[in-house]
Formats: structure tokens, sequence, C-alpha cells
């Protein structure tokens, strides 16, 4: 059913069967959350097998266990490596968020400026942001007053015309932030034209750092995993292999609340980065990262595990997939929405102005959502269309409200938008 | 033996024995090294019984495995808060390295500045660094490049007369490093009347900060632990409760390669702390932190647990103290070190102008010391006088061979001085 081409008498007859319908829903007093992208108990049951240690710390290396190794044993910057496309040396294993990893980044280049160049704090400084995007990217560059330049993400990823001009202009312009595997929100894994274009283009900074936070990079939800181009193979072609910071985490693979994270760069900039690391910290936790290790093993037994991850949620995305589809079919002009082949998001446009309205509607019948205009540099979604669903944490059943919750709210927002329009 | 009596003929009699000995010592080509404060593989021993896990991570609430609790698990906030006497709700636990919350949060307030004053950046910072004191204290400073002014510790902390002048008269002096127990490397712990002035002391910059780091709190090497008066309660008394920032960790507790850290302050410090971190990190490493709780217990379990460390570390500060004694006795003038009643270091200071002429010989003759100079800022000792020994790492044999080594050096470059000083 195209929404927009229904009259005001039946958009209205709509609304009313709808008001009911919400008014039924408010009244059984639910509280669901379906905010942030969160591993599930279940899931955390697989981490947990972690600490069945057995006699496998005996194995490990004594000096482990001592001061010293500050970017991270060779086990884990091996394993990290294979994960990310690069070679062990150029890992720093690191503690559990990579989020820490990424916010110290940047803290470290305007403090101190990238491989001797002038301090990020000394200029004012620029990132790009794809959108939408992952809040807590954006979250930082506001934190540490950096201007965000949002650009539009398509199905290939960032639209490169517009970064490259962006990029070759305006030296002030620093960095990008890039989930290049089934980004944060969308499910988009970048093509391979566009990591080319990224790890080619000229860009008027010398210091431009392309943060890649892989944090997706083994979290398929289909068969076979959405291919991703070696952006640091093909930055290393163009003589750009210093551009590069590459980041992820096993908090979506043991545990979010004790993995192990690391980032990745060339040899140049992990110097730089080790330059300031060594007065910062004398080394991280390297039994949590041993035990990380034996834990995971190899690329094939990590496969194994993440496995078990994707039997455990995909069946949620699914949920809200099928739904969306019985309920708005494929143009309804009031709803779209992503079928990712990865990642923890699904995001839903829901007709334009209708966003913030939905977020509110569902925080009033119980469902927590990610806030609308979240996933957008300040939080203005200007079309206010842009809802990002987490569906991992919640229980199957809390599923079935979730579900009920916001499609009432959907149709409620974007019938009362509809009827106004009309007026 | 007082060497200062000595004739020019008896040292140049002593030199060619001493000499003689360097040769022979050089000649038997050793290795050993004595230059930090590590933990010795048997201490490390100990730490790895935290990983007897059996059921104890059955019990571990649920929610330690998922994101959230960025302030730390309510276990460890109080257990920390016992080691530091403090509510467990002004601790913040945080990943393995106190050092890492240090240089953290003079970045933070470099950056932010403290509870919404104007950011260190925007000044000339400057920092009270006594001495001789923790080289990697001062290494922030530098890499900051904070200007340190030095301050003579006598035996009770620092000499206060000194300190409260510097912080009436000048507000660009935002804070001091103190390590106020068992402090490295002197080993003294404060006295009640330093304490009390530091909390007490009249600052012009409002933004002045003790950073009180208690890495010794529970490292007692004699039977009665030094009291140590509660910086905390004494602020409080005089409204200066928000000048504390206390830290502390488990690195030589549990594993100096996987511990616990926090920091401890105020309801206002820890909430502009949070008002940053929460942008820094989502959580960190709870499970750590459980296992650390269920191994460590409370108090007095901790004071089981380091008794054992004091059984092995105990006797080897007993030779170094006792082979000084037998050598030089009291009244040599150009040797004299210190008895720590606790923490991880012994301080030898030799006669004036000899320090690093000693570090060199013992180089040579195959015994790494921390560098002279490391104690004092931008590694200067005027004095060039004082240095520090670290015996916890060593293994029995090693010691007897570093002493050998490090008297020998001494009485060379000692007497070599004064028959210099004759001429």
């Amino acid at each position: 059913m195209n929404y927009l081409d229904l009259s005001k008498e039946k958009l209205e007859q709509l609304l009313d069967a709808t008001n009911e319908e919400f008014k039924a829903i408010r009244a059984k007093g639910y509280s669901v959350d379906i905010s942030r992208g969160k591993p599930c108990s279940e899931q955390l049951d697989f981490g947990m097998e972690m600490y069945n240690l057995g006699d496998s710390l005996k194995h490990m290396p004594k000096n482990y266990r001592n001061y010293g190794m500050l970017d991270g044993i060779p086990e884990m910057k091996k394993l990290f490596g294979e994960m990310l496309g690069l070679n062990a040396d150029e890992i720093i294993v690191c503690g559990n968020s990579s989020l820490n990893l990424m916010y110290d980044t940047v803290q470290r280049n305007l403090q101190f400026g990238v491989c001797g160049q002038t301090p990020w704090n000394k200029i004012k400084t620029k990132f790009i942001c794809p959108v939408p995007g992952y809040d807590r990217h954006f979250a930082i560059c506001e934190h540490f007053g950096i201007e965000m330049i949002s650009v539009p993400m398509d199905e290939h990823g960032p639209v490169m015309d517009i970064v490259e001009k962006l990029v070759a202009l305006d030296d002030t312009i620093k960095g990008i932030w890039c989930v290049p595997k089934y980004s944060n929100p969308t499910g988009v894994t970048y093509s391979d034209e566009v990591v080319e274009r990224l790890a080619k283009m000229e860009t008027k900074a010398k210091d431009f750092r392309i943060f890649w936070d892989n944090a997706y990079c083994v979290h398929d939800l289909g068969d076979v995993t959405d291919p991703l181009l070696n952006i640091m193979d093909t930055a290393r072609k163009y003589g750009n292999e210093d551009r590069i910071y590459e980041f992820t985490s096993t908090s979506k693979i043991t545990l979010a609340g004790g993995g192990v994270s690391c980032i990745g760069c060339s040899e140049n900039n992990k110097k730089d980065i080790l330059s300031h690391l060594t007065y910062q910290c004398i080394s991280y936790d390297k039994v949590s990262q041993y035990i990380h290790y034996i834990y995971m093993k190899d690329m094939d037994h990590l496969k194994e595990i993440m496995n078990k991850h994707k039997a455990i949620i995909k069946p949620k995305f699914d949920k809200f997939e099928n739904a969306f589809l019985e309920e708005f079919g494929l143009d309804s002009n009031i709803a779209k929405w992503t079928n990712p082949n990865g990642g923890y998001f699904i995001t839903l446009d829901v007709y334009k102005g209708c966003a913030n309205r939905v977020y509110q509607l569902c925080k009033e019948a119980g469902l927590t959502l990610t806030k609308a205009g979240a996933p957008f540099p300040y939080g203005q979604d200007d079309a206010d269309a842009t809802l990002r669903i987490a569906p991992t944490f919640t229980s199957d059943s809390d599923i079935d409200i979730s579900i009920k919750i916001l499609i009432c709210c959907v149709k409620k927002a974007c019938l009362e938008k509809l009827i106004g329009d009309k007026n």
C-alpha cells in the first residue's frame, strides 16, 4: 500500500484504528530497549567459555605476567593482524575498548600532532562524517570541538565525489570516520571502488587520517561474508599507507564487558603512536590478551565462534525485517529498512519529518529506541527520517513486543504527518 | 671508615685494590638488572592463583559481562575504597595501569580544564616535583611540556615551607606529584604534619591538584605499617576535598602485566572526570575486576597476600642493606642508603658528583641500574649523588652479584673523585 496515494479520509480512517491500537499498547505498560548494539545473554555465555581455563595458563610465557611488551603479545598481534589483513608487526594490542583507542588517537593528534606535524589543537580541525554513522564517533568530535562535515552514505559507502572534493581543498580536514564493513547503522560494506578512492585520493592535509573502525570485520549474518578490499594494501600501492588507522576489538566476539582491542597501522604511525604511548602506559593487560588468544585460537576457530553468535542473533534481525515487509511492503513510502549481511543494526527510514515523533511515541509506549538524529553529527538529521534498530540484546519475546510497538508508532506518526500535509 | 679523613696515599692504595677487584668482576661477563621496580617470578606465581577460578565466575552478576558501569563494579569500588581510605562511591575502577590514569588525568586537564576552569593547555602550566621522585611522573610532565619545579624531600616528605610558598604565589602551578607512602625511591612515608599542610595550604590556583599516587599503600616490608594520615578526610575539614586525586593499582599485588587500577576523588572531581570519560570509554574490563575481587576478597585477605610477597622480597632488601652496612658503616661519607619499611626501592646516596660514574662503571661491569639522575626532573640530579636500587625482580644469586658489583663501583668512583679533589 502506497500511503502517498491515499485520500485524506482513508488516512484518517487508518489513523483512528492506529490510535486505538496505540492506546491498547500503551496500556500494557511495556518496557523494552532496542537502543544499543549490545550482545545478549546467550552470546555472553559463549564468551564466558573463555574462562574455562583448565591448564592453558600454565603454557603462558612467564614474562607476560610482568611489565613490558607495550605493543602486546605476539599471539594476539598475529590474530588481530589476520582479522584486519595486516602484518602482526603493524598491530598494537591494547585494553578492552577500541572506542578508548580511537578517542586517545584523536586526543594524541590534537595534543602532539601526527608524526611531527602541527598539533591539531593549534588549528580549527575538521572531520568528515559519513551519515548516517556511529554516534560515538561523532560524540568524540563534538567533545573535542572538532567541526564535523556530513557526507551522505549510499549503498557503496560514503559518496566519494564529495569526499574527494572536500579533502583536496581544505587542509584543516584531518580525518574521516569509517565503519567499512556492515557499517553502523546502515549495514553497508564499502565497495572496492570506494576503498580504492579513499586510499588513493589527494588530500590537502599531509596529516589526514582515515579512522577505519573495522568493528564488524568477522560479524556476518549471511552465509557469505561481504568482501572488503584491503585498504592498507591498496594505500601502500599509492604510497599512502600512513593515512590509515585501523581499529577493532573482541567486544562482540568474546565479552563486551571484558574484551581486547587493537590499533593497526603503518610502521611510521606505529612508531609515532608508541613514542607517546610509552609515557602513558607500561603495558596493557597481557594475561587477558593470552586468554583471548587461547579461546579464539585462529581464524578458523574464530569463524566457528562467530557462527554460534549468528545462530542466536540472525533470527532477531529476520523477525524485524519480515514484520516490516509484511506490514509495509516495498512501496509504502513511509518505511524503508536495511537487510544487512552483518553487523549489529537495522536502519529504518520513515516518512520525512517523522523520525523524532516515532521515537517519542515509542517512548510513551514503553520502547526505547536510539534517539532519532543520533546517527548524525550534532544529533541533527535534517530529513528527520532515520531510526537505528539494535535487535541483538533483546529476548525473543521482547523482540515481538518491540516490533508491535514500533510498527504502530511508525504508522501513527506518518499518518499524522500525511494528514497534516494535506491540510 | 670515614673516607674524607683518609690521606691521598691511603686513597690511592684503596683505589689500586678496588681497580683490581673491578677488573676481576668485569672479566666475569655478568648481566644483571636492578633498574626497575618489577615483581619477581615467585611473586607473580601468587598472582596467577587468581586464575584458579573454579566456579567463582558462575556467581558473577551477568551484567558485568556486557557494556556499561563506567565507574567499575561495586565490589572493587568498595575494596579500593578501603585500601585508600575512601568511600566506594569516590572510586572509579579502571584498566590495568594507574600510570595510564595519571597520564589521562593530566591530559584531560590540559585539554578541558578542571571542573570548568581554564584548560591547562592555555597557560604555562607548572608542577611541583618532590625530589628524588618517580621518574615516570616527571616523564609525563616533560612529555606535555609542563614545567617542573623541584622541591626537596626530607624524612617527613616534601619540604612544606617551600611547597606552601610556591603554591601561594603562582597560579600557574597546577599540581604536585606525591607518592605518600614508601615513596619512590626514598621509602619515606609522609608525616601527619606534611599531609595536613598539603591538605590545608592556600593555593593561588583554584584548580590546583595533588596527584596522590598511593602505589604502595599495602606494600609493607616491616611488621608494622607506616601510618599515613587520610588526606581526603583532612582536606575535607578545610573544604579542600576537590584538591585530591588518589591513584593506586594491584600491579604489585596481583600481576604487573594484568592488574586493575583506580582513581579516587571527591564527588565534584568524579563528576568532572566521568563527564569526559563517557566519551572515551563505555566501560573497563569488569571481568578482570571481578576476578581480582574474588582473589583479594577483603582487607584481611589482602594482608595475607601481601605477607606472602613480603616473605619473598624483604630478604632481598636486607641483603643490600646489610652488605652496605658491613662495607661502609654509618660514617663513610661516601655511601648513605635508606632502610625502607615498605615499597619497592632503596635509595643509595653516594659521594657528591659520583652517581653518574657509578652508573657507568656498573654498566661496564654488567649491572644495569636505573639511570643516575632519573629520579629528578629532566634527569638532572644537581648533586649527582642519588642512585635508585630496585631489589625485587632479581633472583637471590643475582642479588649477591649485584651487591658485589655495586659496592666495588661505588668505591672506585668515590675514591677516584676524592683523589681528584685532592689534586
